[in-house]
């Protein structure tokens, strides 16, 4: 693939540059955090496509896949996916016929698929995930130790409440995208 | 629109569910700055369709034109967009149609249309701007103003490294999606 001339690739976007003056502090922080989540995503995607020739999409899917030697059904995986985009069979079918996955029927669901990683998949994803947990701690490493970990924490505390609150929104029925 | 049967709705992932014992903690990190991300995005979506019956690439759009009272060109208000997905184009039309925005010839760029917010587009982006703070700060409410103010300097010490190597990745052509 030719990379584009510079000059038509558009920076990414600075959510905060959105902010006014007198806006919130939360307001400030919930730009901030999508600004450097887009940001470590930008650079993940750009470290998977030019050290993997591979995309976020399918790192996320075999990602899911290491995690269940036993393997996944379609839906299960598909629930499981974090990255949207790209429907979950096409992009199946493509990681089958490079030998990354492999099928099998279910035994007790006749019209069920299981995926699994195969084993060849299983070492080429353990390269892939190192290669992403280097990148990562890189693109983190301006940060110290403790820094990270206090960052962690502060997630951490905010995160119960927004979970608990999507539960509720998905038990009402009001949980689609 | 009819809410679906909330058994088909599947919960937002948890990415940290990928982690495993032994992982390094910027990718713990990483993991959950998506998480909380994608956890506070959804409720703006929700309250966005529930208060306001509109999109996140709607509000994205239109807080872009209140930023710009002289109005933006198509092709300037595409790159401040944080939220990809929906083409520019049939957003735009979609507001103008409703009368949420109205389209200008440019002076000195005869193929060039600028957009501009309508007085009434105006009014009631503020209604939505204030409602989508008061969601945004009752989202963040489970830290306090201390911790939201260091959550805000941890994710500022992070940001200018990462903004940078997006720049450089840009500027060396290797920055499309």
């Amino acid at each position: 693939m030719q990379a584009p001339d510079a000059s038509t690739v558009p920076l990414p976007p600075d959510p905060e540059t959105r902010l006014r003056a007198g806006d919130h502090t939360a307001l400030r922080l919930w730009l901030r955090l999508i600004t450097c989540t887009n940001l470590i995503e930008g650079a993940v995607r750009r470290m998977l496509r030019t050290s993997f020739d591979s995309t976020l999409p399918r790192f996320d899917l075999l990602a899911q896949l290491e995690r269940y030697p036993q393997g996944l059904k379609m839906s299960e995986l598909s629930q499981r996916l974090m990255v949207t985009g790209g429907n979950v069979t096409g992009l199946a079918d493509q990681l089958e016929a490079e030998g990354w996955l492999t099928r099998e029927p279910v035994p007790d669901d006749r019209r069920a698929i299981r995926l699994k990683l195969s084993p060849t998949g299983r070492r080429r994803f353990a390269e892939m995930a190192a290669g992403n947990e280097a990148c990562v701690i890189e693109l983190l490493d301006t940060l110290s130790r403790e820094e990270q970990q206090e960052l962690l924490r502060l997630l951490g505390k905010l995160k119960p409440g927004l979970a608990e609150r999507a539960r509720r929104a998905h038990h009402t029925g009001d949980g689609k995208k």
